[in-house]
């Protein structure tokens, strides 16, 4: 049930930044091949994978869908897939606990969100696996891998926002962007886009945000400024800076009585929700969104659709290309905050 | 907008207690007329009000509806009213900020909850009285105005439980107890109950639970045990025991990818919501149920309907009746774990 695969394109996403610091002490699993947004072709086909062909345009998910479990199975809403979902502990395939990279020396290479990109190729689970349409760039397919997907999809399945309605948008990287390019696409009348790097407002701007704040510049907590901007609260909030102070203000941004805040970024730290149990009885909620509620192999060909049709737009989303040799100039450029997605290609 | 409503029949509920005795310092606004629960007759009305009449057989609710404001015209889905909503610390009336009690002195004595029924008479705001078929039995009746609608609500409204899901319900009071009739006339599947009173074991069976789970008798977590009892944990969860450990028992117990805990629960601390945020990516979901998410005005009188025709059945809350007069008792009594619901004529 696995397949080969060469990467054409991968891109770096925070998440890669994370656990190649190894900020989370537990999760330092070394040496391994991170990356897990990418595009590429199938290379070979392993023994039982049926709806993929070699020459495939594909793009890998790190959320997969086995199709099979009671998870993906089930009535219920969840596109968490009993092996394969995300997972940053699991470091080998699933079929046989082993690692399909090694060394020189016959060493293992880990495994890295059942993808692993940053590589030539890369050997990945047919459950991970999503079948693209071949008129489409796979240049641009590969945003769909993580960051497009995660923020269009929180905005149209996670928080299903509606025409009209209020939206803030807490950290202005990719995946913040695409929650703008969510928002706008389902006509909200207003996006506030928040960050504290005042570099990002004119890239927002030029996606879709209405207003931009830098917290800096307040002399109020920001839920104060945008509660005056907006008659008492924003319907919808989005966190995508994976700070927890920011996730109170978002929280807190939302209009009392049916405010929704989705929580996007990855939270390394012990400290628990800044939340106090009464203050849910305001009427304001906080989910989580995984992958944009999408069910990556079911859901992502339509989803490729709408973007190739212009429904979803990806152009503002490269902004660097270079050689894969030069990724460390690549993680260095998202680090500093200074790209969305850098493509690396091979 | 006011209305002076006899009562006629009025009850304890656990949150009568709590104010009663200000377990939270800030909230200690003495003298005061509590009591929420109860039924009676409208005896005189004030200017303004339209859809009721003197001898109209009313319910009083602590969560009113006044209809005009952005929350109860929203479309979204809310039933907190700008002013009629819950609120603890309202301690008088909202056209004039007075009080309609005194002492024989002419000193104020405060209202509670919009509602005040622990008297012959009460004055309550029309946003909060409700009108009751005649056909219906006003002892019973008086069950509506809190915890019969907040739990069944809680799973009518705010969960949405579908037939054959599993519920496990933690704290089998009043409150917990009209969750397992709204979980059984939703036709779940399994019911699982916990309460650390092993006394509370053999009411809940009359009502619906299919399990019963003692904490105390345990050798391990009760998520735990839950979980190996319903593959993986059940669908629904409700908090109705008002102590943040049991919340968070309550939300493991539930299985990952759909799991939803609704917290009914008042939680009188200081203490932060016991969840990491990164739990909340095992697709585990934590909501709060005010009022059963009905709105009152507008739903109450449906709600009352099913009470009659026996879709949802009453008798098994009323434990003990007795005159007013007997109040100290029926408190002692609720505070005891000894009764569900004690019924206080006038
Ligand atoms: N669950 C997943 O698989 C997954 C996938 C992708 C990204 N993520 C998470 O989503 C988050 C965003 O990812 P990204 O790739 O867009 O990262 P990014 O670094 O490009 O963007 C983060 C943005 O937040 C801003 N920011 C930082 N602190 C802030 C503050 N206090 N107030 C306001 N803005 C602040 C930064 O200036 C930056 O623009 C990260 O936490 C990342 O780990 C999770
Ligand atoms: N928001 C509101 O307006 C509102 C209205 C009604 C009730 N409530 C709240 O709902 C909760 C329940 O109310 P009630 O009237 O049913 O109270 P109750 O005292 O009759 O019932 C609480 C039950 O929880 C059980 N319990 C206590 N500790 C436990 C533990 N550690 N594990 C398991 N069970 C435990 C008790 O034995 C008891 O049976 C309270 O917190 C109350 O304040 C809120
Ligand atoms: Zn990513
Ligand atoms: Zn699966
Ligand atoms: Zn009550
Ligand atoms: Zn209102």
């Amino acid at each position: 049930m696995e397949l080969r695969i060469r990467v054409l394109f991968t891109s770096v996403c925070h998440t890669d930044l994370i656990y190649w610091r190894g900020q989370d002490k537990a999760q330092r699993i070394y040496p391994r091949i991170f990356g897990h947004e990418a595009s590429g072709v199938v290379e070979s086909v392993g023994e039982g994978v049926d709806d993929l062909e070699i020459g495939d345009h594909v793009v890998p998910i790190f959320n997969g869908e086995c199709g099979k479990c009671v998870y993906c199975k089930s009535k219920k809403k969840t596109n968490l897939c009993e092996k394969f979902r995300v997972n940053t502990m699991k470091s080998t395939m699933s079929s046989d606990g082993k690692c399909r990279f090694s060394t020189e020396e016959g060493k293992p290479i880990f495994h890295f969100l059942n993808t692993s990109t940053f590589t030539e190729y890369t050997v990945v689970d047919s459950a991970c696996v999503v079948k693209i349409d071949r008129e489409a760039s796979l240049k641009k397919m590969s945003l769909l891998s993580c960051g497009v997907s995660m923020g269009v999809g929180a905005v149209w399945n996670t928080a299903d926002v509606e025409e009209g309605s209020t939206v803030a948008v807490f950290g202005l990287g990719a995946v913040g962007l695409a929650v703008v390019e969510g928002a706008r696409s389902k006509g909200a009348s207003r996006i506030i886009g928040v960050d504290v790097n005042p570099h990002k407002s004119s890239k927002a701007q030029a996606i879709g945000i209405t207003d931009f704040i830098n917290p800096k510049d307040l002399d109020k907590p920001t839920h104060q400024r945008i509660r005056e901007m907006t008659e008492g609260g924003v319907d919808y909030s989005f966190e995508c800076a994976g700070n927890l102070d920011v996730l109170r203000e978002a929280f807190l941004s939302t209009h009392d009585g049916w405010g929704l805040t989705v929580m996007l970024g990855v939270h390394p730290t012990q400290r628990l929700l800044p939340l106090h149990p009464m203050e849910l009885f305001e009427g304001r909620r906080i989910v989580t969104s995984v992958f944009g509620d999408f069910k990556g192999k079911s859901q992502l060909p339509h989803f490729a659709n709408q973007c190739i049709k212009g429904v979803v737009k990806l152009d503002e989303f490269i902004t660097h290309e270079m050689p894969f040799s030069r990724i460390n100039e690549a993680m260095q450029l998202l680090s500093d905050g200074a790209s969305l997605r850098c493509l690396l290609h091979f």
